[in-house]
């Protein structure tokens, strides 16, 4: 019997009426011919009012009572969703994590996948049901206790179970139609994309396209599981959503396939730093070590010669969220006050956002980088910064050019038509 | 290490204060020298609210799918619970059903327990744990799947744990201060006992005294658990309360130590029956297969002498819950219909409740059941039905003499005094 995975977000499973709806779907892929895993998030709200109550209780909380409060509210809607199944005349039932069993590491509130062993749905599925329901974003670590993966765990645990149990797709029904080629709100020539590459969607979700967890779609490549992402609030059918999945998959493709933005950015330039060998290591371990997330760096070659500084000297850019700010600052004052490092000054510029140009068409074409650049000059925004992967571009800019630079790449990469 | 078992109920652990409150209940046992095992409900309106959103959903229900909807509202209160503790500095850690485990029978929705092997929760203490904190109310049955006791099972799972574990005694928390010598809004004379013996507070248990489950009290009396009902919401000590327990614990008791009244009755007559062996059988089987709970039976032999029924008569008198009154009536027209029984007439008369006094000194004292009717004669209330075991006397009378029969009854055995 071939098997899909179907994944409804909490918005998708919001009130009863909202998880009927979703039921309806599943319902019709079981008429279909499949047997179909369900995998469920909490009624939206509910994990945030659980969460709210566990850090009200206890600023630092015991991460095993966490999870044992938190996972709560997807075991409610799994229930749910399997009584509106049965409703239906769907065999179902629901699933708790520890039921399957969902082995993860011990890592509380941050598990990942160990196992999942298909015996025990497998057995029901031999018996007659159509539709098992999992509860989603949990599991069960070694000390028996119950584990969450961390939020956005739900697509997780649908593309794990899409891998175990060798489906033939895993659909992630959610608040959105697709995947676009931006952001529909800056652009209404913003078009969605019937098929996208994992490493295109895995750039594009870490870049700030909130449509899917990185973590998931980096799963879904690795065990080559086709993920689509579709509306729960719309008719659907089968070519309905964006199909991410192996470019082999993809006949013919663009060199650029998304423009990406992101005003959660900030840059912290130290001013007249000693160039010698190890000066980076200086700076970035105790960066990492305050748990910052540095995304881009650039290193300027100093052409500035003070009386004070008769070496070599450099000017060291780097970004960071812009939430890490002061953490970042922290950091660097103190290893300044260690004598770790020398620098005259840190500039934080927090009026910034980053733009990037997302394509597998890249690898094989050249000269995106110069149409890219010149689009930008052509609308006068000023490049702060650059960093490049194999198959991206991404510019810092002046954050009050986003949305013209957005739409200027857009147009240059021809984005508009299919 | 003495072992205390502390229960508390839904409006015990309504909000994060109120955890807060119980929490710092169980710390001053454990500074006295116990291991604790908390038993806890849900929050209060938890439970109604899932099982609105299951019956809302599914109105034959799977009991499997609505154990494991509505068994959620009590993990999420261990969970809270036991941070609350941690924050105290009391080492805790919540248990869910099936991780202590707690193993029931397959009766999802009304399951009954197998047993509670102590081996987990034992070796935590050895551990150094202080405190288990148990979510209450449900098991895991042989399907692997989560049981619930039904309502009211968490005073059952805390008699249970008391049993398995031995406790000293087993406190139930919920928010009346103690068992009164009959409702206090009835009469301000009532008085809080101090004690009361299994079998008594069983009998007001199941005569509408809400305090505690009966099922619980029968759990304690078959194991001998002493139990101890007392406020969560005022500072109590070591006397406070109510304590349940065998009677030889009792030094003195008076004949009578409590009056019972509900208004939940009826009275159904069946007006002239065929009097003849097998009839009783003939009557309330039907009733029985109908889940009919007959309480009061009272049978008349009639000195009617009808013409049409030439062989001798009688009336049957019964009394069930106000709300079983149609299926009753029901199950005796198709039983008439038949031809299994025949009756003239079937009269219910929804107006009575029943007025109960309990004490086990009646088993050696004569002249009670005289001085109840005589107090009730006094105050012309006209009786309707009479009802007796070992330990209790029963009433049914006018629905409308029912306060001023448990007054005339509380003064006449001098309940008022200690």
């Amino acid at each position: 019997m071939p098997l899909l995975v179907m994944k409804f977000g909490g918005t998708s499973v919001a009130d009863l009426d909202r998880i009927k709806n979703a039921a309806a779907k599943v319902q019709r892929e079981v008429e279909r011919g499949y047997d179909v895993i369900v995998i469920v998030s909490a009624m939206s709200g509910k994990t945030n009012e659980l969460v709210g109550w566990v850090e009200q209780t206890s600023p630092l909380f015991d991460a095993r009572e966490y999870d044992a409060v938190v996972s709560s509210g997807e075991n409610v809607t799994a229930g749910l969703m399997a009584l509106t199944l049965q409703e239906m005349g769907v065999p179902a039932r629901s699933w708790q994590g520890w039921q399957v069993p969902i082995n993860t590491t011990a890592a509380h509130s941050a598990a990942r996948f160990v196992d999942i062993p298909r015996a025990n749905i497998d057995q029901k599925f031999a018996e007659g049901f159509k539709v098992a329901v999992v509860a989603g974003f949990q599991g069960l670590g070694p000390d028996g206790r119950i584990t969450t993966l961390g939020r956005g765990g739900s697509d997780t645990t649908a593309v794990a179970f899409a891998a175990a149990f060798a489906a033939e797709r895993c659909d992630i029904y959610t608040d959105v139609d697709g995947v676009y080629t931006t952001d529909p709100r800056i652009t209404s020539k913003a078009r969605k994309l019937d098929k996208i590459a994992f490493e295109e969607m895995l750039e594009l979700a870490s870049l700030g396209a909130k449509v899917l967890q990185t973590r998931s779609v980096e799963l879904a490549m690795r065990y080559k599981v086709r993920l689509r992402v579709l509306s729960s609030f719309e008719d659907t059918d089968e070519n309905s959503g964006t199909l991410i999945c192996d470019e082999e998959e993809i006949m013919e493709s663009k060199v650029v396939n998304g423009v990406a933005s992101s005003r959660d950015e900030a840059k912290i330039t130290l001013v007249t730093v000693e160039d010698r060998p190890g000066i980076s290591a200086a700076i970035f371990a105790p960066l990492a070590e305050a748990g910052v997330n540095v995304d881009m760096i650039v290193q300027n070659i100093s052409e500035k010669d003070y009386e004070d500084h008769p070496g070599s000297v450099t000017d060291m850019t780097f970004s960071v969220p812009i939430n890490q700010v002061e953490r970042a600052k922290r950091a660097m004052e103190e290893a300044k006050a260690s004598g770790h490092i020398a620098y005259d000054e840190l500039v934080v510029d927090t009026e910034v956002a980053k733009v990037s140009v997302v394509g597998i068409g890249m690898r094989s074409h050249t000269g995106v980088a110069a149409k890219m650049f010149k689009a930008l000059a052509d609308e006068n925004v000023n490049i702060k910064v650059i960093s490049t992967s194999e198959i991206k571009i991404s510019v810092l800019i002046d954050r009050k050019y986003m949305e013209l630079a957005v739409q200027a790449l857009h147009d240059a990469f021809g984005l508009e038509a299919a």
